[in-house]
């Protein structure tokens, strides 16, 4: 296990150490609510699929700090001894909730939210928000790109380029979250328990005279597993006949042919599955898959498809382990609100220019509400922590930018789950581990309660994200008094 | 050390077992040189920046089956036990030669060139690309940004909007090879041995009631460091003239103010770098530094400075450290000549419609041409590795797809240095540790070898890279013998 403990920015521990020493010199501690939170869908999506909880859950358990560490942060010459001493002993000891992963969620929703002595929260910000920023952005790629493969199956390639080893593994964990089938990643495979797959490379063609030799040498390896790669050569000309060959000569032997066919890595997509689809039907084998890898998205996808290409099986690498169209997940951390030893909470809130800047004061979580008829998702309810909710009566919320967008919610028509969970509590961990299989599961189930408006690429419908009238209150009040100061 | 010995494409250990399985069966053994190269300079620079040797070498080095990859991988079911036997005591024991980092390089040079059994040199492509694409990028980004911030310092902020932790790590590794000053990743710091930075977050103004005490606790805490967020309610009205009547109080204590300043987060940074400048002049603080950071890349840098914006700090985050504009680097590894046993080597080539997706053939090197008089490079010359090339006679050089285009150096009125250095031999690595602030020196001196020319963001001037006639000659052969195939 890696220590990941000074994965942090330099700035996390200067201002501990003044928390510490602040703490110490008054001998009063304080408590701080973190919520992390982000404000916008990445690539224009409709919604969000939550991921990381698990590689969060490892860095906190695992958080401390090292001998070394601390005669490196000694030699920074920022940090005097009684600081150097706590962290010796270091370890979290607040709450954690987050939604769980998989979870289809919204701009402004706290997908995790941290409740620890103010020093403790504010040092796990820069490795929460990497670690969830990084798998949400792949995740929800991931979901786009499933959703333009539609019943297809989509695996995930892009490990060479990806940026960095865990960009790799943890990225093709997201990606599985997200909904893809399979990965090309050996140790993803390895560490989450999910399938991997993959067949050969043109090197593999040129490492023979001839390409007939070399599809032949592989069919008599992997005859169980037999996608060859048509295009080194001339895909039409070379590759799809010489294909049809070798899977003409395992009939012949009677090999059984159960998952074969070809893939395509260049050229013209649509026409060369059509035709390929063709040739391969004409020689009897139409349940030979034909697969594609080559610059693809979700985007292209939608394209090919809509000519009519004839593949099934879609190998995405680059632009979804980068989520080229938009890297970056813009997940931040704020403080929601700060007590002094055990005083009340003060509720605080961050003012911006922007009105979707202003961050929600106080402790707060999430409700969701479904259509009781459909099972499909109605709006989102952000709200106090302690505010009940029932759904035994009638519920109006409305859209906090726009207050005039009502919406009433008869009693007994809706249901009402709580999104947050508890992941820590003291410093323990109260979480069971998810298999990542479960959780792509999980993660589906989530997206069928989506209508297709919210799910469709481009220019999906928004789903309403409201305050409740008291967090609204609350929010309206802190502004007003902020403005006045 | 983590094991990365599965961080694979499936696909490299099914042709791994293929070429294994070939080799005992004929008692004959294949060897390969494999390159890697690029085809496109990220974000239409003029150049790239080498990086990522040293992650390779480590990788390299610490490869081997555990007992656990070996029981995983028997359990996927496409693996027979006479290869699961080989992988047992497999290591590395091939030759790789590589371009230092740092080094300045163009698109279709091998930075790294691999000579080893099929079976090695294949296994090793998926990380070996992971590894140098991703710093490769990075380096290459930070080069952008750093040349559009000039003579001000660059800071690497990126870490919270990293693609996970080693995209954290690795990029602010690459982002100080590529130019920057330091950075917020204390990991990094500690790993590298680079220089670390970071004050305080909105939070840290938030956790107290009033701006002022916040910017007092943090200066009497930190004199000698003394950077103060300025923006978390009003810039202009608040911020800096809090920063201000600190700084004052300072003086009047009689605390030295060597480093101090102020660092805006949001906003026009144009107009409040500006205004600030003239505040704290007025005030009698000429030398405060106005640092900024807000979404900023070399594009919005060179903005702000055409406006004349008074920012001499720059801390660059989710665009440096993702690559924002072009998140993959794109590398590729191809195979570039065969041979059996000890047989001869036989150049092979990829074809491709694209004529600038044709390989170049044979085991083969690169030549760095600079102007005797100027230090200036003149081009590269891309040779096969047992071609002699001397400065004592004239040399013409051509462009490779358009042949016209000829340049004859004189004898003596150039310098000629080959680029790809030993690396390891026979699986032996024998090449010398260097620290990374040594190779931010060198990878300096690289880009000073450039003209302006070729370091401008905008449609740079693009540097020569020929291939010696002999290769050139070789090249069109394989090509021709290809197409009458």
């Amino acid at each position: 296990m890696r220590n990941l403990t000074l994965l942090t920015d330099f700035y996390e521990l200067t201002m501990m150490q003044a928390y510490h020493h602040a703490a110490e010199t008054t001998g009063q501690g304080q408590r701080a609510v973190f919520d992390m939170f982000y404000r916008e869908n990445p690539c224009g999506n409709g919604y969000a699929v939550a991921a990381g909880l698990a590689q969060l859950i490892e860095y906190i358990k695992n958080l401390r700090f090292e001998d070394a560490d601390i005669a490196y942060l000694r030699s920074a010459g920022a940090f005097r001894e009684p600081f150097l001493n706590y962290l010796e002993n270091f370890r979290f000891t607040g709450d954690i909730h987050a939604v769980p992963e998989g979870t289809v969620v919204f701009p402004g929703e706290p997908l995790v939210r941290v409740t620890a002595p103010l020093a403790e929260g504010q040092f796990i910000e820069t490795a929460l928000l990497n670690i969830i920023n990084h798998q949400s952005l792949i995740a929800t790629k991931a979901a786009r790109v499933c959703w333009a493969a539609g019943s297809d199956r989509v695996l995930e390639f892009g490990l060479r380029r990806a940026q960095g080893p865990d960009a790799g593994i943890y990225g093709a964990r997201a990606a599985m979250i997200g909904g893809c089938h399979g990965t090309s990643n050996v140790l993803a495979g390895q560490l989450f328990d999910v399938p991997v797959r993959g067949t050969h490379a043109h090197s593999w063609i040129m490492s023979f005279d001839e390409e007939i030799t070399a599809f032949r040498s592989y069919a008599e390896l992997y005859p169980n597993a037999c996608i060859l790669l048509v295009d080194t050569y001339d895909t039409l000309k070379s590759g799809v006949p010489n294909a049809i060959k070798v899977f003409e000569e395992m009939r012949e032997n009677s090999i059984p042919l159960t998952l074969y066919g070809i893939r395509l890595d260049s050229g013209d997509l649509a026409y060369l599955s059509k035709r390929a689809r063709e040739m391969l039907d004409e020689a009897g084998f139409p349940d030979a898959i034909i697969s594609a890898s080559s610059d693809l998205d979700e985007t292209l996808i939608t394209e090919l498809k809509a000519q009519g290409a004839k593949i099934t099986l879609w190998g995405v690498g680059t632009n979804l382990i980068t989520s080229k169209e938009c890297p970056a997940f813009g997940g931040v951390y704020k403080m929601a609100a700060l007590s002094s030893d055990d005083g009340p909470w003060i509720p605080k809130i961050k003012l911006s220019e922007n009105p979707v800047k202003v961050t929600n004061p106080g402790v707060k979580t999430i409700y969701r509400l479904y259509d009781t008829a459909t099972g499909k998702m109605k709006a989102d309810l952000i709200t106090l922590a302690d505010e009940p909710l029932s759904n035994r009566e009638d519920l109006t919320i409305f859209d906090p930018l726009a207050t005039w967008k009502r919406m009433t919610l008869s009693a007994g028509a809706f249901i009402v789950r709580e999104l947050l969970e508890p992941v820590f509590m003291g410093g323990e961990c109260v979480y069971p581990d998810h298999p990542v299989m479960r959780i792509r599961e999980y993660a589906e189930a989530e997206r069928e309660t989506l209508w297709e408006e919210h799910k469709r690429l481009l220019n999906p419908h928004i789903m309403p994200v409201d305050l409740s009238q008291k967090l609204y209150d609350l929010k309206q009040m802190m502004i007003a008094q902020a403005r006045g100061r």
